[in-house]
């Protein structure tokens, strides 16, 4: 059977990047990697925390139409290939791709059957105060991730599953079981499991 | 937040009883109780494992449409009492009801919200070996037996979700993984699920 893909989004601070890692930890399920043009930071590894390639390779592959998403940040750019999501996926892998709500978007429209998750945080006043203890962000750099927030929560109707990050442990364990749960839907697959039944 | 009614079918001999058990015995879900008219048998409790009542007010509920389903077997009726579920709902528990095929698609009807969970034996061949095994029924009645499971199985595209019962240790989990996974749906949760957010 092919593998699944999970779309992960949610407001930065919501805690994707955790909760998705102890996933990937606990199970089988693997991240996707995405393609960017910008330098390795110290430990990263080609193919496993990103494909770093050139500004030529990259436009390359975005001339053949080969990255299901990507999008340009302070100059660099970062991209989903499709064929590294689709041969995953052909091996039998789940795949958890984390992205933002644009991008969420533009990846149903090339994989409909993707399950989309939305993480977010218990409440405003909650992640208000997590970005405010990074101890990082000015006052305007404050204000202007609380109104991305609430823009992306918006968007909330178009996900599958809500996970509140209240308790991490018990994020991790809902996502788990979305995952586990998705691989027991009926869906179309009723004459392959009957014919299994029968024939097993 | 209401409860969720899991309607749960599957041939006799693919472990329904066992698996619905040990959910409820771990998690907060109940199982359902239904209505009969026959005797209780030693150790049964009124109100936990039926609620046993005569002809006369088991009609009675009948003329007034207050069972979801009901069904004659042997001269004895069985029913699902409708005030029952609704109120359990109602209260925030999630219900189990074990039923066969007829009787989900009439509670899918009352209830359409409903999950429905398929329970299936991993073979043909393994089905026959657990009706066997039991040692209690003529060949007449196995092959009745395994006539029905066909004829059952045969529904499956009816349900949301399967579960090959191969080990009871996995379907258990694959179980209350699925029970688990439904807390998260978003479907017309959005706006409820934003203003906790925004308001919490």
């Amino acid at each position: 059977m092919e593998g699944l893909l999970f779309v992960v989004s949610g407001p930065s601070g919501a805690g994707k990047g955790t909760i998705c890692g102890e996933v990937v930890r606990r199970t089988e399920v693997e991240l996707s990697v995405s393609a960017t043009t910008r330098s390795p930071r110290k430990g990263e590894v080609h193919g496993k925390d990103y494909f770093f390639m050139t500004e030529e390779e990259f436009l390359e592959i975005v001339r053949k139409d080969g990255f299901v998403e990507y999008v340009e940040n302070f100059g660099k750019h970062y991209g989903t290939p499709e064929a590294f999501v689709r041969e995953k996926l052909k091996s039998g892998r789940d795949l958890i791709l984390e992205i933002d709500v644009q991008g969420a978007a533009k990846i149903r429209r090339k994989f409909p059957q993707c399950v989309q998750i939305f993480i977010l945080p218990p409440s405003l006043e909650e992640l208000k105060r997590r970005i405010l203890n990074r101890g990082t962000e000015s006052p305007e750099s404050v204000a202007l991730r609380l109104k991305q927030a609430m823009d992306e929560v918006e968007c909330l109707e178009t996900y599958d599953y809500f996970i509140v990050n209240d308790q991490v442990e018990q994020a991790v364990e809902a996502m788990i079981s979305i995952i586990s749960a998705q691989h027991n839907k009926v869906g179309n697959r009723a004459e392959e499991i009957i014919r299994t039944f029968k024939e097993a």
